[in-house]
């Protein structure tokens, strides 16, 4: 019986996670986090039982006691609370669905515990993966990947680490405005950005997909998670999301990852690597589809992976501006105060505006976010 | 220094072997053995100095002496020279590249000489595949195969071996007669057959390709090589030949081996086991295709593929049947005496009226070989 925490139990990755541990005997939730979705959270506790759970608040904290009065459970909140999840002692696993900054410090106290991760908190390899990488190695953690892209390419090297890699290909969905021109999309709304076609995933990573500011993202994780220089990987947009990634090696073998979008499964691969286990849910069907379709990215028209390149090449703190202003732009784009556009337009400025430090530590990286913000509310408002 | 010897060094994958073996430094040629093209084989023997070749033939054996006067190399000849060649001693690995059932019983005597087999010769697990995996597991020697379709399984495979495997998934060019019907297929001839679309290899595995009996035979192959029972054995028809087959698994992820049609590769992945090396050549370029087109075979047009599942389900004797009658009917189309469409009507006869021997053993195969070929003299002169 193995027993693993989740840092975002109530989100999309946090949800499917349970989904993963209920179809199997031998795995056991010891400790959840959540922020303030308490409803749901109080019936994850009722079903998984978790001893030690952690909140967003005080108050919710509180209002979650009331609601758990007859149930044997220890409540915690706020960042000690995460790192209180992070580090619980049985715990063998973390897995960090948070969404945000946020979730880097409890994912180096986790490693720190000697807690393998599985990593679906995007920020902490991007604005923090010269720390992490450091880090696992030092404390001999695995660092377990669960998007997608990463995990595929994850399977694709599993019984390969002793081959150079020469180049890794990850695949972009293209997002719901593949296709589209610069002139299409200057007056997208919210609603249209929101129709991803092949994945039901949150609202922000959406959005960052139509930008393809998220591919860019993967990019920068890959660069830590796999040690390919940026150069040696390529963008390949896959827009029915059949192939999940590929790795080519040296002897121009390429090896992919192909299946459904269905996130469970690089979920559980996480969980019980390297085994596989039997998982319910289609398979894909070669006899129904005519074929993958494959194209390069419009890099002029969706900047995002552009922005990513030139945070890679500039290294230190630059990824952490992409970051910052992505996810604050994109904010604002959801509460429709700028149009979709503007998006690159933030993420610029402040990319442009930024002194890069090199090499940052956690606090660095953390001011820099908060510098970030502060551009964005002087120039943007 | 690794020593190997090929069993059929001037086919195209004895020549293509050979290509591996000059670009790199770290592996010697032991031995070769080649049918009656001398004058190649002589050029071979200058370059990489076997201390043993062997030919078909006592005549062809004389003329090699005398062309090779002038150098110390020990020539033999016939079924004899066939297994000194596959057994010679300083040999850690054979690669079985000659055409037809002769190349069995060497890879038996190799195997029981203890020697790793990279195994490119159709017949002997088509046939006696049920003899071979349990000798090499019995002699605990690997069967690496060369061919690119159970080479890039293999390579799928690799760090999976405990993970239950669920579906095989072999692709086929579909030959260059994909898409017509057997109206269309009537009066094709030896020159259309002979246009395959992607791969440049021998005449007898092309016409293999347009009838489909070869994918059948990678079925058969395919079903010994990595225990997998037919049913779960799917072809998909990829016309471009850029995914070179697929490993479906028990969690729904498939993987996938991808590349440009360079028989080098999979040869250089069986010299070399698990590791990989840098092979020049050309890349697979994302950015100059449009995708990657998929289909269903048309089995009843091209009946090869369902002849070998009836051959596997039949088992024993029956994949000889097939084989051998294909073997019979392919050179009878070769020499314009038969049409296209005739290639099936004897092998169904052939299948029809054999007797099947259950689990049998060489003698029966051989036995069975002779029979089918005396069957057809017979019956279609």
């Amino acid at each position: 019986m193995r027993t693993i925490a989740i840092i975002g139990s109530t989100g999309s990755i946090g949800t499917q996670t349970l989904d993963v541990v209920r179809a199997n005997a031998d795995i056991r939730i010891g400790a959840l986090a959540a922020g303030n979705n308490i409803e749901l959270l109080e019936k994850q506790v009722r079903e998984f039982r978790p001893a030690l759970v952690s909140v967003q608040s005080k108050d919710k904290a509180d209002a979650l006691r009331i609601a758990l009065s007859d149930f044997n459970c220890k409540i915690v909140y706020g960042m000690d609370g995460l790192i209180a999840v992070a580090t619980y002692e049985p715990a063998e696993l973390v897995v960090t669905a948070i969404v945000g900054m946020i979730g880097i410090r409890p994912t180096i106290e986790a490693i720190k515990a000697g807690k393998d991760i599985a990593l679906a908190n995007k920020e902490t390899l991007v604005t923090a993966g010269h720390l992490i990488m450091k880090l696992a190695e030092e404390y001999h953690v695995r660092i377990l990947p669960v998007d997608s892209e990463h995990s595929a390419i994850f399977q694709c090297l599993h019984g390969e680490r002793e081959n150079k890699i020469a180049k890794l290909l990850i695949t972009a969905s293209g997002g719901p405005f593949l296709g589209k021109t610069r002139g299409e999309l200057k007056d997208v709304t919210v609603e249209d950005a929101l129709k991803h076609p092949n994945w039901s995933m949150g609202r922000k990573i959406t959005i960052d997909s139509a930008t393809l500011v998220n591919k860019g993202l993967e990019v920068i994780e890959a660069r830590w998670l796999f040690d390919v220089m940026p150069e040696d990987i390529e963008v390949v947009v896959q827009p029915q999301s059949i192939i999940h990634s590929m790795v080519e090696f040296e002897d121009g073998a390429i090896k992919a990852q192909l299946g459904t979008a269905d996130m469970r499964l690089p979920i559980q691969y996480a969980l019980y690597y390297p085994e596989r286990r039997y998982l319910a849910g289609d398979r894909l069907d070669f006899s129904k589809i005519a074929g993958i379709i494959t194209s390069k990215p419009d890099r002029e028209t969706f900047k995002g992976l552009d922005f990513a390149y030139q945070a890679i090449k500039t290294g230190g703190s630059m990824p952490t501006v992409l970051n910052a202003a992505n996810e604050c732009a994109v904010a604002k784009f959801l509460h429709k105060d700028i149009k979709f556009l503007q998006i690159y337009d933030i993420i610029e400025a402040c990319m442009g505006e930024h002194k890069t430090i090199a090499n940052p530590t956690l606090e660095e990286i953390l001011e820099t976010e908060r510098w970030v913000y502060d551009y964005i509310e002087r120039q943007f408002g």
